[in-house]
């Protein structure tokens, strides 16, 4: 289930980095569903919760706090905190018992995306759940043509492994081996059609 | 991987919300090795990886979190935030191409397990994983006697169907659906041995 905050949104870390702005400030992107690829997944999990089909979801960010305040008769406020690098991939969960892992990226470029965008613990996350039998893979979008892609896990490895001097995947190489992901209402974002197909290979 | 905090201790909720003070604060658990449930499964979980057993992680805590301040050339500071309820078990991973997922809970209790331990959203969270083929359980340990028990959780939510009306779970309910898990070193609990005889019923 998705984490809401007071003022009925969703809170996304991405957004406050970006604009650097209290999370309480009102915006518009519900109206006209411009949504980031975070809300969109975190969106299409709800529906696959909603409607039986698995049980998928974002973990909470990870927070380092080192100052907690205890006012009587209230809720402990935490008064000191900051946001910490995550050491596995953003996204986990089941689907017809499997386990199911991934990670949710974005890029403006336009011919390649960048592998700085994958940190190292992560790169070796991906490894491990890969070596213990679960289903892992990222889903990367192209945000200037708004192109969506699930590229298996072993693709983006077999790509490090091989081009440790690249900075980055070239578009081709992830059109030629991902999937492009339909864009929808509900879900927004039906990735689980591409899980299938996964299953079917293993 | 376990989240360090600048002293090098793990963060503990429990810990923070029961002591009410600063987390910096030194104490001297870790050279008498009296740790808590929740860092004796991290630090099981740690060995199951390092040891390429399984691949299982604690969940960040759920952190509601309202304002956020950019000091200039520092990184982002949480002014203010609050601990949520989550809305998931704590726990989940990959083990044998399994999912698995669980919660872990101590009581002070000797003779029955509170079952307002358990919030209705944790309750739904495990009806769903089972129906999606997921291997789901808790880790129940009884604080007077040191024992701690895995039970699945179909006989949580067979005891909680069954017994609206009742508070608690009788120790001897578990005890006879449950595994004593033995204590050790390294690792400090290790409940694999219990789940594997789970896979092996499936």
């Amino acid at each position: 289930m998705a984490i809401r905050y007071p003022n009925g949104k969703k809170y996304s870390e991405k957004r406050i980095l970006k604009t650097k702005k209290n999370v309480n400030k009102k915006d518009s992107r519900y109206s006209n569903r411009g949504m980031s690829l975070e809300e969109e997944i975190n969106e299409s999990n709800q529906y696959y919760i909603a409607h039986g089909l698995a049980n998928i979801h974002k973990k909470p960010t990870p927070i380092q706090i080192v100052n907690v305040h205890y006012p009587s008769r209230s809720a402990a406020v935490i008064t000191e905190a900051y946001f910490q690098k995550a050491s596995t991939t953003d996204y986990n969960g089941v689907y017809k018992g499997k386990y199911i892992d991934f990670e949710a990226k974005e890029t403006k470029n336009k011919t390649s995306f960048p592998l700085k965008n994958f940190h190292d613990h992560q790169i070796n996350h991906m490894i491990d759940v890969i070596k213990h039998g679960g289903i892992c893979f990222s889903i990367l979008r192209f945000s200037a043509t708004g192109e969506t892609f699930l590229l298996k896990a072993e693709y983006i490895l077999s790509w490090y492994d091989q081009n440790e001097d690249r900075k980055s995947i070239p578009k081709s190489y992830i059109e030629e081996h991902g999937s492009l992901l339909k864009q929808g209402f509900l879900p927004s974002i039906d990735y689980l059609k591409a899980v299938d197909s996964m299953i079917d290979c293993q």
